[in-house]
């Protein structure tokens, strides 16, 4: 006779599987506009804030030194004005300050304000190094809390303030711990760059390039005829020229950034034509730390992959000749003493684990595009290397 | 005349917006089974692993003190069988070190194992702090790597391993920072339970209690009905009943887990009937480690909360003494000395931010159902907690 207790019981199956599949979506604005710390425009208060909901009457802003010496006083007017009671974070500047420990200051004032999870957007004001650690410090706490960005260098408006990365440097490797946590808003005011030293802009600028190089000969030909005049007016277009070339170039980076980033936000293609320029440059920036800047670091490597590419017979010398002459208008460097050749080969190995096992190097085909190699050998690097030592020699 | 440079540029425009737009797909497998460490089997080896795809020879194993001393030569054979050379890294046990620091060695031992970004994924065998801590690790390292999880107790064979979150507790904060991180694949071999503490499994079975009285009633009447035999037992069905009411109690648990995290896996929605039990629990675990274990903490607040629906009138006194005795025979506290007022009212500040401004908190109406309520007072909390005071000092 069966236990009574039984006939609750199901038969017993085997192995059991369950399939889980979950989809999310991810929107965010970016805006190019101006004036935004006017008071009289709310764009600042309400972005990231949705249609129909009231401005929350508190929110934290974490912006960096530099920023806060600047633009402090413009920044506290502007929310006083809104009534919006603010609790500030100022973080150091510098690449070098962009570790773990800055991460943690930013969760240690989210809960000291008693942040709501959902409703009180973090307010991120400053450059790319800014913006990267606020970005994981929110992606991190309770899994994730809405922010807006308002970036203040080029990199930040062109780049670093626009997709969805976050990270910081951890361990000597660049912008090794992060995650993808888009933004609810970006804010792109171009007045921020009035005050930003010329070598930043130059900075700026390299991302640019690289956007020109592989998707934009448009964009190559704009930098090549008006990036002096750029650098001299800093973007803040003084002459009808420069206002129009600072208001097509900024468009046309931005949008073409965003186009390759929209359908691969998350990285699941490795094959990343804005990776040109990224192959041996995060090593060459962090082992000469403070000396070259990300941009400036991005330009080196730049210049060295092109340099391949010219080896390899994809672009010609007046091609060439063309590129490196546009970096060093545009005030970028070509080379730099720490691109030793067993410094290049460790930073290709790290990049390979980084595109998981694979090269996946873009090489500039023509001024504007660009595919993807996995068979790029030391001695080539050592060879494209050795080009701007020799040159350097003459 | 123009100025000849001007034909290059478009004529300028005001503000730009570009809305970017994305959708990521995540797809896993909870999958249970038995025999996992039987080299004879390949299931471990090949977790994660896409078909067709050759079987990585290498790979990063993260492991706890506990299951080390263990299973740490059932694993090593397991491997040393399929040919695979591990990396192994073993953390400390316990919630006491479930925090940044652990992570961050979880991250060192990536990097010095040099992991490939996609192919090898990281093997986390543990509890559910063992678990949190490698999907935060992997969550971050290079922005995401694939992860295997093989829980270890009954709390991550139900709860801890098979949904997309991580974390770590820090500064006070109950899991205060995290990711969503979905696992590649979780494997769910109950053979673990047999060398775990009957403390821990009655842990365990706190988390299934709260999937039944908020999901599934017929759930209810099994763990009144076999509790004590599972826990006598330890999920190894040493008898036909023991058997079969692990295999349904288990199934059910899982697949009532899973069917309400798959819509909400990033926690989009934030009223979650699987919140119950997590209403004063964070703060109270905080405050009684290591007196109170995590299930135990929500036992407690379950108890708690379950008291409120009483009082409330929502649940009858029969139904609430069926609750409180469930427990008591599951081996789960109702009560805690640290459940002052003062703490609860706390508790339930912090949790509201968490729910972005709202209690939100789940209330039992039924066994095997429940709603969710904003406006539960103080009174009432202080009122449920003297419930348990009074009928201690009876
Ligand atoms: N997340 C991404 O997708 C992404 C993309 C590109 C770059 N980045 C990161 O961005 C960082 C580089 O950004 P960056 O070039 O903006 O560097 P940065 O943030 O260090 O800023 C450069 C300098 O300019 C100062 N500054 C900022 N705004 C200013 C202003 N308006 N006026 C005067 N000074 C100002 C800063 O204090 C700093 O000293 C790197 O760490 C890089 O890894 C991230
Ligand atoms: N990510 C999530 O969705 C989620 C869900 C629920 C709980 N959690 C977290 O999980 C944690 C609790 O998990 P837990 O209950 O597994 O605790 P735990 O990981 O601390 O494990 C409990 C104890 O059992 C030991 N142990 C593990 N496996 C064993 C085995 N097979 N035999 C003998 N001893 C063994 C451990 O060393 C530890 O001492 C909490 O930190 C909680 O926040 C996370």
């Amino acid at each position: 006779m069966p236990h009574p207790s039984t006939s609750r019981l199901s038969p017993l199956r085997r192995d059991a599987v369950w399939d889980v599949r979950a989809r999310q979506t991810v929107a965010y604005e970016v805006v190019l506009t101006g004036d935004l710390l006017d008071p009289a425009h709310d764009s600042l208060a309400r972005a990231g804030i949705p249609a129909g909901t009231p401005t929350p009457t508190r929110r934290c802003v974490v912006t960096e030194q530099t920023i806060d010496d600047l633009y402090g006083d413009r920044l506290r007017a502007y929310f006083e004005a809104h009534g919006i009671d603010v609790h500030w974070l100022v973080l150091d500047s510098g690449e070098q300050n962009k570790g773990m420990e800055a991460v943690l200051r930013a969760v240690a004032a989210f809960d000291a304000f008693g942040i709501l999870r959902r409703q009180e957007p973090v307010i991120a004001v400053g450059g790319g190094v800014l913006t990267d650690i606020v970005g994981f410090a929110c992606g991190m706490f309770r899994r994730g809390l809405p922010h807006v960005k308002v970036p203040t260098t080029l990199m930040g408006l062109v780049d670093a303030g626009i997709g969805a990365k976050a990270g910081v440097n951890h361990a000597g490797g660049k912008n090794r711990i992060g995650c993808y946590h888009p933004p609810r808003a970006t804010l792109l005011d171009p007045a921020f760059l009035d005050t930003l030293p010329d070598r930043q802009i130059s900075n700026g600028l390299a991302e640019i390039l690289k956007i020109a190089l592989v998707l934009d000969a448009h964009l190559f030909d704009l930098l090549e005829e008006f990036g002096p005049l750029l650098r001299a007016e800093r973007f803040q277009g003084h002459t009808a020229d420069g206002e129009r070339a600072a208001d097509e170039v900024l468009r046309r980076a931005i949008g073409g950034m965003l186009a390759e980033l929209e359908p691969n936000l998350w990285e699941h293609e490795l094959e990343r034509a804005v990776d040109y320029g990224h192959t041996f440059s995060p090593a060459v920036e962090m082992h000469a730390l403070p000396a070259l800047l990300h941009g400036e670091a991005v330009a080196v490597d730049m210049a060295l992959t092109t340099v391949i590419s010219w080896r390899r017979g994809l672009l010609g010398t007046a091609q060439l000749d063309r590129v490196l002459a546009v970096m060093t208008s545009l005030g970028l460097p070509t080379s730099h003493a720490v691109c030793r050749a067993d410094l290049l080969t460790d930073a290709l190995a790290d990049t390979v684990r980084h595109r998981d096992g694979r090269q996946r190097m873009p090489l500039a085909t023509d001024i504007g595009s660009a595919h993807f190699v996995d068979d790029v050998t030391v001695d080539e690097v050592r060879g494209a290397a050795a080009h701007f030592h020799d040159s350097r020699n003459r």
